[in-house]
């Protein structure tokens, strides 16, 4: 199996016609496809296929027992994403084990591919579901209640691939039999492409948190009310924005600090209307604990300060947050060795891996972005660096799967 | 029949469960049960109910011709509107034709009851549609071809109604056959709390138009990408709001000048997505045409501006222009007459009246609303004074109709 041949067949699922690039949310008729496409390709490799109860597929190389090295990534996308985030590792990972296959290799650890569910959180609004839920971090009930936009709750949506939600929560026995997880992934940055090497080993995920700004004002008409009457959450929500932009350059010293509000919605959003209230989702992003807390206090100082200049309220929910992540350094050194010293990269982008490493020892490769761009239809990598990663990777599998522990 | 009990019939049709308020758009089902409603009304006053190739209803008492005296408003809200914007004007007529039949009035000119299709623009983005396509003011070919959020065309949603699409445009005839049109609306101001009386009538509406706003900049990861990277569209369509209500807010002299974005969509929308592209409405109005258009001209100065600082590009679309309308000055002293010399205010929210007034003899009468707050859940009137207004309508009936023209 080539891993461009691999994308190529998934190129046409879930196409999103408006925001242009992919729109695969978990458990929607386009993620499904893709999970139904894993598991006829894993099924083609001879690999035994196993979906968990938290919505996770599995497909076995051998015997599942203690020390299994586990490779993969995740299926669903951002909302107009690109091609590359979440599907090259895992048709990497199938290209791997192939290519393994075909050399007559007989792994001595057990090998699983895994693809993991609401990677993204761009249905339920909490990233890396899947991992989370296996890994205990978050309760399963907590995620059985979770609502998408149109009001769908994930216990409702997840029965679309027979998982129960009573089952949600974290996974004892699956965790213990598991050796290592390494997972691929198109870089999200432009670290590969400043330094010419198309294959990258991480060494940590920026700590990073979410939170939802509710905006609340007086809804009006646009037309018959005075400027000088107006309670308005839009403004607050542009005062905050432009304080979050500000405040976070100011704090960019080693491409550490980040704040982004990508998704907000005015209600009730006429254009003829001031908007009664603005629901605004703030992602912030720094290299420690300590670093992205004080980001975060002095951003939302900014916005309390910009609500009450426009005399509307503001209440702050945090919906998720991750602390700064190290990899496993003795896998790190590893997969260095293994791949000739290739790079090693720090990473702001959260992944499954990130939340794995808490329990298991984790490691990542990163495959070369020429642009940089991710969660965006214009994400792209090319055929040559696929290829590269993809063999990077079935050599780590070769030295993981080789060696008793 | 009571203007309050008609009122209450039609309480619970198109409540909005998430803004709260009503959501009642053209040809969506809970407009077509006003619509239903409406006609069984009419039809149960004995009056001939007849739909135009626009979409407008009517509901005529007596024959047909010219010299027609017409009243009435429109049954569509904004998303999560009050319950009095529209419906009480067409709830007063259907109250002042009773009242008058009820006394044996026999009228001298026809009389009839109008019900206006899309007048707030919510689903077609267009205000005044009804009342826009039956003047001419715009071609019954580019409304056909206006689509709603999920891609359905005004001809296809016409149709819900039984409306024939190839049919839209001026009506000559219809035209040709009113003498005048008297619009009854709950006031979007406190202009008559302020003046302690229950009713007014209108001088003139202020010159209003919608832009919309496309800021263009480059999707990326919220993570992985450094604050000097971006090219933020959020930001710069934030900058241009903050910009629109300080120069609105200086402008504002004596009540005229308003700015307003309280629809926006930034894509894709994603919490850890920097988003491409930011789409915003701008409403702005002003006194007269002149002060209108320097009011635009310095806030699409200030957003040019805005887009260039983040990296962004900005084009600007003209989606509709209003000038100032002065209600005919005749029809609004007999107005005053009647009515025992009630205040006289002018508005700064359009109505069909305002687009009729090109073409007839127009007036408008406004039943205060306490708090002033309009397009909202929130928008009030009290039962005595929607009752004061049914009773002035009345009042007006009975003059102009009594006249021989």
């Amino acid at each position: 199996m080539d891993v461009v041949e691999l994308l190529g067949e998934i190129a046409e699922i879930g196409r999103d016609p408006v925001r242009g690039g992919y729109s695969r949310h978990v458990y929607e008729p386009a993620e499904l496809e893709l999970r139904e496409w894993f598991r006829r390709k894993s099924a083609g490799l001879g690999l035994e296929v196993e979906t968990d109860r938290n919505g996770n597929i599995w497909a076995h190389w051998g015997p599942v027992g203690t020390g299994t090295i586990a490779i993969g990534s995740h299926l669903d996308s951002v909302p107009g994403g690109g091609a590359y985030d979440g599907p090259l590792g895992v048709a990497s990972s199938l290209a791997a084990v192939s290519a393994l296959m075909d050399e007559g290799f007989v792994p001595a650890q057990p090998v699983t591919v895994a693809a993991f569910g609401e990677e993204e959180g761009s249905r339920f609004g909490i990233a890396c579901l899947g991992s989370k839920l296996m890994a205990g971090a978050i309760p399963g009930a907590t995620v059985a209640a979770l609502t998408d936009d149109t009001g769908v709750t994930y216990a409702e949506a997840c029965r679309a691939d027979g998982i129960d939600p009573a089952g949600l929560g974290r996974d004892d026995e699956r965790l213990a039999s598991l050796g290592a997880f390494v997972e691929l992934h198109v870089e999200q940055g432009v670290g590969l492409a400043d330094l010419d090497s198309p294959v990258a080993v991480a060494s940590s995920i920026l700590a990073h948190g979410r939170w939802k700004l509710v905006f609340s004002g007086e809804g009006n008409h646009a037309g018959a009310t005075r400027m000088r009457d107006r309670r308005d959450p839009v403004a607050a929500m542009a005062a905050a924005v432009l304080a979050a932009q500000r405040i976070a350059s100011a704090h960019d010293g080693p491409d550490s600090a980040r704040a982004t509000i990508g998704r907000l919605t005015p209600i009730p959003g006429g254009t003829n209307v001031i908007a009664s209230r603005v629901d605004a989702w703030l992602d912030v992003r720094g290299d420690t604990d300590p670093q992205t807390r004080a980001l975060l206090e002095e951003i939302l100082e900014a916005s309390h300060a910009a609500a009450k200049e426009h005399g509307c309220g503001l209440e702050v929910t945090e919906e998720s947050y991750v602390s700064t992540v190290h990899f496993d350094a003795n896998l790190r050194e590893r997969l260095v060795e293994a791949l000739d010293g290739v790079p090693v990269l720090a990473t702001g982008a959260g992944h499954d891996a990130g939340i794995l490493a808490a329990e298991i020892p984790t490691a990542m490769l990163f495959t070369r972005n020429p642009t940089g761009v991710s969660h965006s239809p214009h994400e792209t990598a090319s055929d040559e660096d696929c290829r590269a990663g993809a063999r990077a990777l079935t050599e780590v599998v070769r030295i993981l799967a080789s060696e008793p522990r």
